[in-house]
């Protein structure tokens, strides 16, 4: 078999950087939500560029799937491997290669996840601001477009990679992009790349723009009776210029589950949780001018967290809200939306996916990163449970639905993989058709990260 | 002939809206700068999407060339004809079709010009930032990634442009992105259209972002004694994070070029032009900030200019200082230069580059938008005089290399055209054969505006 021969080449190549236990193959065919495991035949932890070349020229040759794999957070299915093949686990090339203080980038190889180098970073003034959640590896979150808390204020990975050093499918090493910070140089491969899911090629460095840690950093937390009025404000802050870092949205479902989870005590209502950056006197206008808003729009209990405790619980509280909502329902598993819309249609979609979920049997809290016009329902499942699944696979395809009715997109953050693959033709009609196209063109013999995206 | 036959059913298609006149011919296969004329076969005046659609595919079945042409204000030769064929005129094609003022976004058709543009938002409190100099059109500043004075604060079209409607070589029209704020669905063709400079497909529609009419402005300007004193008071604004929404370094050779043609009065010495926008405490704050780096750096003869007539007269002079430079020598025309370095190179790069000019026999004032790191030189040269364009050339590459040499790129916002294909290949390396690929796979035919970019 062409699996076989190609272990067989890559053996000889990785000696014991090569696996095809039973555990490794497991470890690295499993999902974070619903999907079933779907395992590769090996695993292959490279060490450098030259290593994934000779990897993808062996892996053309027979024919053999590529499932390039960071940290695994991925909730679409990314790293699945439907059709067998080698999962390059990228986590021993994960170091920090280069701080640029003064041009405020930094080179990266994939496997360094955004927290490791955050803390290398830390003494340097710098810091890198997209925050998923997940201490997803950076070469992951280039390749899903991930972005987080933060893209309000700092952007989505889009913005923030500058260049990127790709391995194609036939192994050439390529470099797209420079550390300048505009360029009007040929095709914009570097967005290509960023947010194609590892099916064009196999990201093996990254160079990241960094941003200067803020003087001053404040917090704070909102309730509000309603999910509209909630919204509004969201909206009239966004229109006012406002620079928030962070604005984030949980309704009830998610204030009841985090309160249980975290011990969060937020009174059982929708809260908007906010950060200011700046210098003193600019945060301190910002939430001046934010809290002029809110009393406008009828929010109460505001409450600040300025000291750097309080706000790491909040944020800690927030990171946590996906493995909060899980906890709602013992056993359960999570499908995951991700719909995101023009902020002026952000009040209506929240409120139709919040009745049709709440006239569904199943629980689903929906929380988001409302300053883009980005929610997600977490759809609580039992998986093995058949009518419980086609429940939440039409929930969040009407949810899909209503985001392109309403000019949004089916993904805000989160990618396409094997979940949202169903969806595209719906989102994009014949620009999938073109993505086809672009495909057959790099990776004709259809071996990267077969079975998503396209 | 193909082109013949094209021209025939094209006629019959678009009626007096296709002219071959030779008048029409020369005013759309010129350019701004030092290129020869090339003209193209006929002119055509597409009236709507669909007629852009029946002419590619008119011209691909007669393997005839298609050239889209904006306003004419490239620099680097993206609108002549060097195979002839139809350029694509979209000057009919350009109405504003909506104002989304709660999403800050707008859709417009290609051939709407960013002043125009503008003058339409005035009284809706938002506006479209880009500014190149040139009153060039939209569609044109989306195919070419332009920047200019405001990317510093307000980012490219690359960060701007939210959606296109583009038409494909074979005739097929297709969508990518949507007004949402982001998305990652799929592959990112907006930002794979946004810089293909007519070689992949044609623009027809564009959904782009606005922002809000800063609620207080305030612009200066202010003298140094030597460039690396003013660049580096640039890389000190930038990495302390203030964000000005103008920060343009004029050369002494630039200044006493806008003295003679704009009566700036400026002191013969190498200037910074600024512009800060925000709340008026923000700008208050900032100008103090701004006024701390450059007493450190000892800059001199600062000078605000806070009316809303004086910040326009400024400007108004930077935006004329392309003519005002041309002027300085009489019947000369300019071959301009476009390099991007990172910030901590700038000094560097903008030093050799006078010292390099100053050892020719041209002259070349340099200028440029020193926040995001791109700066020009416009060398002054007699087209007909094959020894001073060998000069310019040489002149031209030599800062090429110097700026792929610093980490940089050869165009921060001109684009590649014609001009600057000759330094792809060692910019980009196997990621131009890359882009190549790309080319083929999307325009088989090679028809879309041949002889640029790839």
């Amino acid at each position: 078999m062409s699996t076989e021969n190609a272990i067989a080449e890559l053996s000889t190549l990785l000696g014991d950087r090569l696996k095809t236990s039973k555990a490794e193959r497991a470890a690295h065919g499993r999902s974070e939500t619903h999907f079933p495991p779907m395992l590769p035949d090996a695993v292959a932890w490279p060490k450098d560029t030259a290593e994934v070349s000779a990897i993808m020229k062996i892996c053309a040759n027979h024919g053999c799937p590529v499932i390039p794999f960071g940290a695994g957070t991925s909730l679409e299915g990314h790293t699945l491997a439907p059709q067998g093949g080698i999962t390059l686990d990228m986590s021993r090339m994960n170091r920090l290669l280069a701080v640029n203080a003064e041009d405020m980038d930094c080179v990266v190889q994939p496997g360094l996840t955004r927290e490791e180098l955050n803390r290398e970073l830390r003494a340097t003034g710098l810091f890198f601001p997209i925050d998923p959640g997940a201490n997803a590896s950076l070469g992951g979150m280039a390749a899903t477009r991930a972005s987080g808390t933060t893209a309000v204020r700092y952007g989505t990975m889009r913005d923030n990679v500058l260049a990127l050093e790709v391995v194609l499918a036939d192994g050439r090493v390529i470099r797209t992009g420079s550390r300048a910070r505009k360029s009007s140089s040929g095709y914009d491969l570097t967005a290509l790349f960023t947010g194609s899911e590892g099916t064009l090629g196999v990201i093996t460095e990254l160079a990241l723009r960094l941003h200067g840690q803020p003087e001053a950093i404040s917090a704070a937390v909102c309730a509000f009776d309603e999910i509209g009025a909630a919204v509004d404000t969201v909206i009239a802050t966004i229109q006012m210029g406002i620079p928030m870092a962070r604005i984030e949205f949980l309704d009830e479902a998610s204030v009841r589950a985090v309160n249980l989870y975290s011990e969060a005590g937020l009174p059982e209502k929708p809260h908007l949780l906010l950060e200011f950056h700046g210098s003193p006197a600019g945060v301190a206008e910002q939430a001046e001018r934010f809290g002029e808003i809110v009393a406008e729009m009828g929010g109460r209990d505001f409450r600040w967290a300025s000291r750097p405790e309080e706000r790491s619980r909040l944020w800690e509280m927030r990171h946590k809200a996906f493995y909060a909502c899980l906890a709602l329902r013992k056993g359960a598993r999570a499908l995951v939306t991700d719909v995101c819309v023009p902020i002026s249609r952000l009040a209506q979609a929240v409120r139709e996916t919040r009745a049709d979920i709440d006239a569904s049997p199943l629980m689903g809290p929906i929380l988001g990163h409302v300053g883009d016009g980005n929610f997600h329902a977490i759809l609580l499942v039992e998986p093995d449970d058949a009518a419980e699944m086609a429940e939440a696979k039409a929930l969040a395809e009407r949810m899909a639905e209503r985001a392109l009715r309403l000019g949004g997109t089916i993904t805000g953050e989160h990618g396409i993989g094997m979940g949202k693959r169903p969806a595209m033709a719906r989102e994009h009609g014949a620009a999938w058709d073109l993505m086809r196209e672009i495909k057959a063109a790099l990776d004709p013999g259809a071996t990267l990260n077969p079975g998503k995206v396209v």
